[in-house]
């Protein structure tokens, strides 16, 4: 294919996506294969000889949409919102042309220094402590990571490397290992997977800290459990505090826990992935009261501001702090300036050595959106979701489960997790609308998560009118089961 | 922007992306900036209204390419090529247009199997052994990782988790620590820093195996080095062999080192992120000979078979190797058909959670290329390659300084060290070409890689009369100011 035959497809290609988009309403939101269903589909190899366009385009609706998960459907409520927005996928398409690689700042200097910039524009609009900026000569900064998984698992490689060290210079006669078999990393239990995996992938051990009835960890639970591991010569590096926990999008008290953590040297991180958003809203600010205490914050654009996958927005108070984690040089990544102290290096702020130019996706939508309109957006989805809870409380057969603070509703039928799981089951066959579940303490609970961009009012209220006919058809049989039996 | 406005805007930037790319050899391949650049170029920070489109896409001309390093010019010979390709382009617009997050099966089927499928086509392209296939019940099967960093990361990490397992079933008084201070990965001298860093992440010794003066690692290096460890206590586990090095593309011997892995129980992993997309041509699947004998296998089809970044594809035995390495199960990613056996979630083979549909690019590319298109693209890579190493040997000035086996050719102008980078300083400040340099043993050596999908002949031969010029210019007042001194 030339660029003659790129125009041509190109083009198609835009009207195929910006189709697909406007009519995603009438796709049924979740497929019906089963699985292994792609397999006898296609050929068993690829092809020797070159296949034309048309043929591979034909394809997508008939192979690959049957088999999608329309996340950007209105009636996509499950998991948290994965963004999408018009000014972000030309952004992507840019970011794919030019196609370069920003390892280093030689490698790319635009991808960098775009990137350097924009996080602190972001910063800047959730008012981060001045601290976390790069500015101009600041110790802080942002990154671009792939996720907020990455993002936990870098700070918390960074606190195990400075800790080890720490203890290193106090004790010296400890060796790596005795100091890496002592130190434990701590979250609340209701904490993303991603915490424990990090600690999983860094050989340290994890506790999770009980969370109190509305879900949050408070300072007195988090001080116990750390007063005990020091009684028993444990080794506190590391603490994940969460904003807007997947379950339930609870709270951890950072007020509380922040000084704690700076008195016991522990390194915090947060991790916002979901909720981060919406502290560009002044009305939402306050929930980031504590941020001051932090080492690291995390939260996803790509979950809630607009920017398409992969979008997840890191700071860090001191960036030697990462640098000194991860610093390896070898000659053929070597560079001009490096030693001038006035460049970044985004490798050594990162897992992976490569990297996209993510940044012209956060440029495009926050001038294309303006900081206004992004604010509309969050306000729309946490309109809906108390909509949503507006309905579910106005029907006695259900309750909701944990305090509806964004946009999430967290909500079940009064009754046994076995109805509970069967009302899930019901919705999820009938495909009209998409939703998972969690466990709140020993509750089954269904999650309603505002998700789609193009969400409307109209959409949620058909959502809870299909639930509650289906609980109604539900409690019927189930009466006449529990009679029967 | 509403769809309407995207599908207007869509088609200026596949424009703008094709004239980009048609008339990238008119742009300077290094840019002119210095660093701190761009900033006093944007405002502060974000606007609060939104702007137009016309006012950002003027700026991808005023403030972007002006710091972009162009790794797409056919004057661009530094590192490894970065893909790209234009049915890459339009399946990654696809993929962004879709906007699902394939964590697991459910989240979007066709994302997962699409990838099962096309890694399998990809696995038999280069006539990997079967175990490595996932086929329809095989054991094995390939992933995309996002960059060959992350696959060494993922195998040293599952071989660490097995080994422990292993070794804690043996002598179960060791605790979890004392075993993860003992053991110890290996890699080549030549091996690439992230093979290092994996182990740094991983919390474990890494030692460099020796390489002989091919640059490539035998056999008795490797014995030697074990033996000497495991008389010492430590416990070797992971051994990671490199086809085609970064800085000279050299080659570990596979068939003397896979048999002494597999003896000392040792997971052999093999990092072939630029050589192996050659693997498809049949004279140069000789190089692959031993993969049989690994665990895991990793090239990155987003450096030289097409495919634009991100795309590093992994294949190992046992799957099971990874998932028990990293399964944890939070309700809400939980669905319906995981117990099954049936279903693949890849968010226990990688790093992060989410993962976008890379794998739409390698069915685009595999089919628009055809293996016998993609076998041209390799061929006339290494062609250049042999042919700029013609031209270097016909130049008594010049030595070639690693054998040339795939598209990269290590030379350097007979003399000191300080000349030869007097000599790459030149180079990089005309801006006419760009390279980076290595260390081969104790030599300074200028690395001149094949690179753009667009480059030919008459690119390769303008480079060498610049370089040779530029000797010339040089030596002249090397010659005088040596006089002098």
């Amino acid at each position: 294919m030339d660029a003659a035959e790129f125009r041509k497809r190109g083009k198609e290609m835009v009207d195929y996506i910006a189709d697909y988009l406007e009519k995603i309403d009438r796709r049924q939101v979740f497929p019906d294969v089963e699985p292994g269903y792609l397999r006898p589909l296609i050929p068993d190899c690829a092809p020797q000889d070159p296949e034309n366009f048309e043929d591979v385009f034909k394809d997508i609706e008939k192979i690959i949409m049957p088999g999608v998960t329309h996340w950007h459907s209105p009636y996509f409520f499950a998991y948290f919102p994965s963004a999408s927005s018009f000014p972000a996928l030309l952004a992507d398409m840019l970011c794919g042309g030019i196609g370069c690689v920003g390892f280093s700042w030689a490698a790319s200097p635009a991808c960098t220094e775009l990137e350097t910039v924009m996080l602190d524009w972001l910063g800047k609009m959730i008012n981060l402590p001045e601290e976390f900026l790069a500015g101009k000569d600041g110790q802080g900064g942002g990154v671009i990571q792939g996720s907020a998984s990455e993002a936990t698992l870098v700070s918390l490689l960074a606190a195990r490397t400075k800790t080890i060290r720490q203890v290193q210079s106090e004790k010296p006669d400890l060796t790596e290992a005795d100091i890496m078999g002592r130190l434990v990393a701590y979250a609340s239990d209701q904490a993303h997977s991603s915490v424990e995996r990090a600690a999983l992938i860094a050989g340290v051990k994890m506790k999770n800290v009980s969370s109190d009835d509305t879900f949050s960890v408070c300072g007195s639970a988090l001080k116990k459990v750390l007063d005990e591991d020091k009684a028993s010569g444990l080794i506190p590096f590391f603490f994940c505090a969460t904003l807007g926990t997947t379950p339930c999008c609870s709270f951890d008290k950072l007020l509380e826990l922040g000084p704690i953590c700076n008195k016991e040297n522990i390194w915090m991180h947060i991790d916002a992935a979901y909720a981060g958003s919406a502290f560009i809203c002044p009305e939402f600010r306050h929930l980031l009261n504590g941020v001051e205490f932090a080492d690291s914050f995390n939260f996803n654009p790509h979950k809630w501001l607009l920017v398409n996958f992969d979008c997840s927005a890191m700071w860090v108070k001191k960036r030697s702090d990462l640098t000194s984690a991860f610093k390896l040089e070898p000659l053929y990544l070597q560079h001009h300036h490096q030693e001038s102290g006035l460049v970044t290096d985004y490798r050594h702020w990162q897992i992976p050595l490569g990297r996209r130019f993510r940044s012209l996706k956060l440029w495009f939508v926050l001038r294309m959106y303006g900081v206004t309109g992004l604010q509309e957006h969050i306000r729309k989805h946490v309109r809906l979701s108390h909509q949503f809870e507006h309905l579910v409380l106005q029907d006695e057969r259900f309750e909701i489960c944990a305090e509806v603070v964004l946009g999430l509703v967290c909500f079940r039928v009064k009754g046994s997790n076995e109805l509970n799981k069967a009302l899930l089951k019901s919705i999820n066959e009938a495909k009209k609308i998409h939703l998972v579940p969690c466990h709140l303490r020993e509750k089954f609970v269904l999650r309603f998560a505002i998700c789609s961009r193009t969400v409307e009012s109209t959409h949620v209220t058909f959502a809870w009118q299909h639930i509650s006919q289906l609980a109604t058809d539900l409690l019927k049989t189930w009466e006449q089961n529990h009679h029967q039996q």
